[in-house]
């Protein structure tokens, strides 16, 4: 997928909400129970009843590699479900891999080849090795995690350079617009973090930005856009289980579908509003 | 297992050696492709030729996960092999995970559940919450990688923080001392970056750490053991490539078993060394 479709998506749907499909067996709705993949069920249904007001899908590996091979075999239908029915969608291996070369060489075969997935999220702490491979890849995206979403992202991300005062986070972002380009790179920031957006987009005023800690982590939505909107909007914004785990009973997907509509009812506001005043004004 | 069953693998074993099996498909001899699960088969062969030589095997999920669920399950069936057939050998998912909470509890279970794995390795830049789900469980260990063997390490572990003007990789093992203790945590330090090792000793004198770049990435056993050892011995090595992809006709298992044997008896002479020496001396 190419930054102009993504940034098409954006204008004809008037959404920039991505859904995490962090689907917890947990609290999986006790009817799917039954059926021989309940997760892969789940999310076709959870798909089915938001595509049209999302402009993306994240499953994390971690919901499914909990399951072992079977939940490895429910991320893979989940893929090629969203591959084939829904080819506009960006979808997105929350991953957070990171590896040295001959063995990122295997994860981005793992995702880019055996999986059609669009793009990846990559933990930066091995270095460039973490993400060279992965751009080798033609209209595929890294995803580098800058600034995480949880309260212990201070441990490592906030810690302040000798030389240059940066903070780590900064120099992770300042090093993928080096390695990458706005074409086939974007970062993770939190929403929890929209306070250092700004900062952000000094470094980066064109790349895309996969926010996540909007929902159930408290990220504020209004503060987002008011910082992290570029002229090509920009963002991608994730909520995970205050979507898709909001009903556990036979009506979860439609009620899924309900909290979908309220993240791009807002959405389609701040569009709007954003559209009114002059996309040109902002950068 | 425990830190103590560990440290009288070694003294019985006379070794540091961990294997690591990045069984690659592409390297995968010829006679295997036809079995069902060639790679499982490839590892289980590998293991029965070099058990008594090891300490410890380490499969990284990249090479699994590069051939889809099939891949994930040979990984399943190695994790259970080794579990079953080989209990007293410490097994390692070489994984480099590392999420937030609640995500970071379903790779928990992923790796102490489902499969029963003794160690993961785990990427520290989402800072404690990557670590904390992990130490829950008993007897069995996080291994936070601290510095990595590639050249690329460089980008963020070796930046300076502002204040202490430690290094970032000093931060992470302080924390992870902080964090676990040497009962559940080691750390993850390149072979290529022996020099460090006197620096680290200093820090966490007590833990196991995991030392991976030696073979086919160049780092150096006698400078790795100089000042890395500990009174514990307190020292996994590993190698990967230039052993269980040494030969690809027929005799795989037994030129993997003659390269083990190499490093062992190299081993062996620097263990013998040490006792003579006088372990009480050294820390």
């Amino acid at each position: 997928m190419k930054y102009n479709d993504l940034k098409k998506q954006i204008e004809r749907k008037k959404t920039l909400l991505c859904i995490g499909l962090d689907t917890d067996m947990d609290k999986m709705p006790k009817h799917l129970l039954e059926k021989e993949d309940p997760m892969f069920e789940f999310n076709k249904q959870i798909i089915d009843a938001t595509h049209d007001l999302a402009i993306a899908y994240k499953p994390n590996t971690a919901f499914y590699e909990a399951l072992g091979h079977k939940g490895w075999l429910s991320l893979e239908k989940t893929a090629k479900y969203l591959k084939s029915r829904y080819p506009d969608i960006l979808n997105i291996a929350d991953a957070k891999r990171g590896d040295i070369g001959n063995t990122s060489a295997k994860y981005a075969k793992a995702f880019f080849e055996t999986m059609d997935f669009d793009a990846i999220t990559i933990n930066p702490y091995l270095g460039k090795d973490a993400v060279s491979e992965f751009l080798k890849y033609e209209n595929k995206w890294v995803i580098l995690i800058g600034l995480s979403s949880n309260p212990s992202s201070y441990d490592i991300q906030l810690i302040q350079e000798i030389e240059s005062r940066d903070y780590i986070f900064e120099k992770v972002i300042r090093y993928g617009k080096w390695w990458g380009t706005e074409q086939n790179m974007m970062f993770v920031v939190g929403a929890t973090m929209s306070y250092k957006l700004r900062q952000i987009r000094h470094i980066i005023p064109e790349h895309f930005l996969l926010i996540p800690g909007v929902g159930s982590q408290g990220g504020n939505l209004e503060d987002v856009c008011k910082y992290g909107l570029n002229k090509n909007f920009g963002l991608i914004i994730n909520a995970s289980r205050s979507i898709i785990h909001a009903d556990n009973s036979e009506n979860f997907a439609k009620v899924a579908r309900e909290k979908a509509l309220g993240y791009q009812t807002q959405m389609a506001k701040i569009i709007e509003n954003f559209n009114k005043k002059g996309r040109r004004r902002r950068r």
